[in-house]
């Protein structure tokens, strides 16, 4: 077979990016590239299909225990929809935010410009993303290859021929074990409408945006996703309608913690609608969404716009499989599996968003370490623990453990501590102060975060943290092992900050730790 | 006695605020403030002299104990230094200088303006610190009041009578014992024209300023103030030439991050002698240095500047104690403590800057909170652990534990995960990735950061971890701590990341820890 094969080169980070280039630009789309030893039978210990996040540290993970794992992808690329349409960019919008929010915020003062009525390109910032997300998307192929020695087949979708072989562009593959990492797809709107153009979920608004949308964007969603891309289409200079059926940010645990997001999210002039309804899209003349039609408090309202995004939920992608192989499912269409990550048909794993949520990268990228252990014989239970969570506005707000209203309910003895302080005024003082928040503490002070810790008086425990600020995301993943293993005040109290600190929890748990009988701040 | 005495009413922080602005303006400097106790003997278990960080907190936890603390402060506020001209102002400074490298590395596009030739006004930043900064002072005072119930005089000098009493504004108290908390001041330039006006150390820069510095800015010295402010001058668009005896910012443990960290120094145009030493300085001709002479390389250099900013070390503030009660300190004036805090004086102890280094701020504020303890009858050693550490340049740089040259000295097996990764075209990929770096990582990715995590592959156990970029510093307050409990690759890569996290340990960990046999990544 004539096929292009990488298996003996060693290949840069330049080179991979140039294919990928290539490939996405479809002067090589129908060409799959084999990265798969010469010389040794075609069977593996195990063949990831999808390699995103779950397949890719999967795979990685099996053969750093010695095995032999193949993926099969049908992107030109490793590391799946993050890299390419999802957090990634998620990342870079949500950057924009919250400089956004601060150039506005001091507009025509220090070395801000004016921004009274600047709108900013959305069009340019999606552009600079798909410019740049082929170097990432390179060094994944190179550390998966080069690194991390992990055979692999890009640009080809997998056939499932059975529970141990699947056929990729003519060739057969087999091997011990059959992982599906598939992933997720954006639930799409079922509206009148949904199918005009200029509506987009987090994929298709990064791979097909060719317009700059107008002055009014209808987010239709109240979860994580909704709000982050919401920030930023507001942060950019437009009004933007939010219309959630339930409550916004439910997710946040804690109600003080999210009643300081939302009244920021507001005072940046988000209009909030919750249990509200998009129930029509109406074409503008041009096969393009001209108007949105809502169901807000009992009343209907239009509102004009060329830009609608839906972030309704996802879908795990197990249609194929199932057909394929008749694994199991629930109504959610998440395929069901065990403690060692097995669906109902034995030698078939599921990893990653394909088994329902949380659909979040630990998630992904563990289920995939633990599938593969299990797979080379290691007795695994994945059973995730209390994990930490976060998501963006302008803001990054980061939490683990309950919120201070199941806490109470919990611990009869909780005590809070927290900044600003809980008086009349504490919203307006300068504090917390901290990395990335030192312009608005000092002159701004309202906006400068917020943050919390739940204490557990009788046992000194923590049990609890909530932040709104920026800086401290990377700290509530450390946190949440201290508080997992039962870290106390007194512990806490003890370690060293590095001081301005965005969490103010080690100094404020040391103010109060000498007392036997704790008290809040 | 008619005096200021506040003890039974409540105050608000807006009432505080007022009266610290009235007080630092000089319409009150002269009336000294007194929340004592009314109706009890002036006598307390300790009296702290110093209201900073290491009195403020040592009285807090005494207080948080059940003993009776009393802090005498010289400042209309508590918490001293740091928030008056110290930490507070340098993290403005810090967040300044990396907007302003954002700006002017993306300047003309999306929505920064252009930046050629752009000088921000350094006065307008320092002015509006100033203003902002009584915000946090009030709520040290509100919160040592009336949440940590602790007495304090302010506004006043303590005098010392002997080891047990101090008197204050013609009244004196007496305490079972004294804790001498008077922290540490900027060294001074010591060559001719030193005491010309245009000379700044960090308070003087703060407080003093009353001029629009010219275009080039000379910074005297090598450590991590000389560079946080170098990098906030350099980012407002002056010439910065900063010179060293030694080697720049010798305090970074791993050479590769070091040089990360210089090589970006120099690339955002800042001029780096080290080896060098400024000899002299001399009159512009209105009494304002307006000139610098230097060796440079062996050669004599002149400088025409009407800023010169030093920042050559710190001097504990101990002389008046020595002469008050004979305390015995080391050559550089540090005042001798042991496991206790005790100075060689039985009942007098010393906490913070006042003992010599690390002066930072969990030292100073662990060190009261342990001499309270003490205090109090408690057996107590304070032994400061092998602490995280962090500086600013245009960035935020983070490390615990040893560099790579000494961990691999110390740990024959040693592996490294670092990014980007270790190629040839490695600096000019899109990783690291994380919040604030976003626009770098997919348009400049040199300057997206650094990061290298040190496993020793014998006992499997993280040594040492390294950062540059943003949003990790928070984090290795809490990484320490579990690098301290003896955390390994395999636990570090069971933790849940929160993606995109600024560190990218966790799955660089995950990614490895399925070999038996550690190799780098």
């Amino acid at each position: 077979m004539k096929l292009n094969d990488v298996s003996v080169q060693g290949l840069t980070i330049r080179t991979w990016r140039a294919w990928i280039d290539a490939a996405l630009t479809g002067a090589m789309s129908s060409r799959p590239l084999f990265n798969v030893r010469p010389g040794r039978d075609d069977r593996f210990d195990a063949i990831f299909i999808g390699g995103g996040a779950a397949g890719r540290f999967g795979a990685a993970y099996l053969r750093a225990m010695g095995g032999r794992p193949l993926i099969v992808e049908s992107f030109p690329f490793l590391g799946g929809s993050c890299p390419h349409v999802a957090c990634v960019p998620h990342h870079l919008f949500s950057d924009c935010a919250a400089e956004l929010m601060l150039a506005r915020t001091f507009a025509g003062r220090l070395w801000f410009p004016p921004m009274d009525g600047v709108v900013v390109s959305i069009r340019e910032v999606v552009e600079l993303f798909r410019r740049g997300r082929t170097g990432p998307h390179a060094v994944m192929n190179y550390q998966t290859k080069e690194q991390l020695d992990v055979e692999f087949v890009l640009n080809a979708p997998a056939h499932i021929v059975n529970a141990r072989t699947v056929e990729v562009a003519g060739r057969r593959f087999s091997g011990r074990a059959l992982v599906l990492a598939t992933g997720a797809r954006a639930r799409k709107l079922d509206i009148p409408g949904a199918g005009l153009r200029g509506v987009f979920d987090y994929a298709s608004f990064v791979n097909d945006l060719d317009y700059e949308p107008g002055n009014t964007i209808v987010v239709v969603g109240g979860g994580k996703t909704a709000v982050e891309y919401a920030s930023f289409f507001n942060a950019t200079g437009r009004r933007v309608v939010m219309v959630t059926r339930g409550r916004l940010l439910a997710a946040i645990p804690d109600a003080e913690t999210r009643a300081y997001v939302i009244d920021r999210l507001v005072e940046q002039g988000v209009e909030v609608h919750e249990g509200a309804e998009l129930l029509e899209l109406r074409d503008g003349g041009d096969g393009r969404v001209g108007s949105a039609v809502l169901r807000v408090g009992g009343e209907r309202v239009v509102e004009a716009t060329d830009f609608v995004f839906a972030a309704i939920g996802e879908i795990p992608n197990s249609e194929t499989a199932v057909r394929a192989l008749g694994v199991e499912t629930n109504a959610a269409g998440a395929i069901l599996v065990d403690e060692c990550l097995q669906t109902s048909v034995p030698g078939v794993y599921a990893v990653g968003d394909l088994i329902g949520p949380p659909m979040e990268m630990f998630k992904a990228r563990k289920s995939g370490t633990y599938a593969a252990r299990a797979i080379m014989g290691e007795a695994v239970s994945f059973r995730p623990a209390s994990h930490p969570d976060f998501l963006h506005t302008h803001y990054e707000v980061s939490w683990l453990g309950p919120g201070e209203e199941e806490a109470r309910a919990r611990y009869p003895r909780l005590v809070t501590l927290r900044l600003p302080p809980d008086t009349p005024d504490g919203l307006h003082v300068g504090l917390p102060a901290g990395d990335r928040v030192m312009l608005y503490a000092l002159a701004k002070p309202h906006l400068s975060g917020f943050q919390k810790l739940l204490v557990d008086g009788a046992s000194r425990r923590i049990v609890g943290a909530h932040h709104v600020g920026y800086g401290a995301k990377d700290a509530f993943q450390y946190l949440n092992k201290l508080v997992r293993d039962g870290i106390t005040i007194d512990e806490l109290g003890d370690l060293d900050e590095l001081f301005l600190n965005p969490t103010y929890f080690i100094q404020l748990a040391r103010l109060r730790s000498g007392a036997k009988e704790l008290i809040g701040i």
